[in-house]
């Protein structure tokens, strides 16, 4: 790995007790970021840390309430359901000010999750940025990754990640993310309005799941050496 | 090919003297559909029909006005800008009545091109099934193909599309036109509403062409066999 470990990264994963963020938890700790996840709940924060400790066996991750996750991150990845989404960025609004928010959240209305929704504001990480305020670089990525396959460290994730923000130097922070996860590549699909196209594509690709009795379906851009 | 001949369907192509619509055209017609170019002007999509039937040393092809084209056909194809969407639709609703109306559109609002717009109805082709009404059966198929792919016939179209629509026999229907365009894969990604995803996908693609300087970036869903 050639990463300068002075400048090494502290990543929080707000939400990282379910199972898509304890996965990039997983593979981030593997991988030697300083990860946090945060919870709601500190007690399931720790308890899911030290799961993962466990099966890396390393204590390389902390749990945490949400808000002491985001204050002590340089990167915060918000991973939560979207009926929480609104109250959780609200909750941890001053903490995040002046940091990347990695937005995975996609807009879904169970249990109709194979069927896209179209939110009011277009797209969760329009809607992030708009709840959160210019202070903080909102970029929006890894919504169309398999849990599933994150949660098995010697499972190459077979995707391309698309990556869109409005702020070029923390899109290349997140591009340093996604290059960390063994198979992933990043897209660069900018700007952040484009996170509709990349929300939109999750039920799709839950459909694609169970249509054609598969786990995991990912996308890549084809044509883009 | 072990098509059937005896239930060859004649495809409508409105709009098809543009640049997607006549490539798909081209790829129809090599493959041995009986297609018609259907445009405002019936002159021009004469012209459009013999410059085709140049390139493929044969009188596959004939150029008719919109709705004339619409009456003959048992598959229309429609082709055409957003801004003529609604018009266009509305001036051939009574020739689609029983057909299959496979909806191309994706709703871009130039000189923004690379910048998904969702539009008052969510997707084109949830709006076009509000303008035709329940008599049509609307699928929403090869938003995201090149077009200048289309045109070079020695040219396998590296990339998956992805199909929406409500009725079953409709998407059937289509999957065979994509699988007669080499290197094309249909993907069910049903229902109509997921036409949101799709539509969305083109102003990215379009925005990885530019930023990755390629043509045609395309997609593929990886886990399906």
């Amino acid at each position: 790995m050639d990463r300068d470990l002075s400048t090494l990264m502290t990543i929080a994963v707000l939400g990282g007790t379910g199972k898509e963020g304890s996965g990039l938890v997983l593979r981030w700790a593997h991988c030697g970021y300083r990860v946090l996840i945060g919870s709601r709940d500190a007690e399931r924060a720790q308890a899911k840390a030290d799961e993962i400790n466990g099966m890396l066996n390393a204590a390389l991750v902390r749990g945490l309430a949400n808000a002491e996750a985001a204050a002590q991150a340089d990167i915060v990845v918000l991973s939560v359901p979207y009926a929480g989404h609104r109250d959780t960025l609200a909750s941890v609004r001053d903490e995040l000010q002046g940091k990347i928010l990695i937005d995975l959240t996609v807009p879904l209305q169970p249990p109709a999750v194979r069927t896209v929704y179209v939110p009011e504001g277009k797209s969760a990480a329009l809607e992030a940025q708009a709840i959160v305020g210019e202070g903080v670089r909102v970029v929006a990525a890894f919504q169309n990754v398999s849990a599933s396959h994150l949660q098995k460290l010697d499972y190459p994730v077979n995707t391309d990640v698309l990556v869109c923000g409005d702020d070029e130097d923390a899109k290349q922070e997140v591009f340093k993310l996604v290059e960390g996860i063994e198979g992933m590549r990043p897209i660069d699909a900018e700007p952040l309005a484009n996170a509709v196209a990349v929300e939109a594509l999750t039920p799709v690709l839950l459909y694609i799941n169970k249509r054609y009795k598969v786990q995991g379906a990912g996308i890549r851009i084809m044509g883009v050496e």
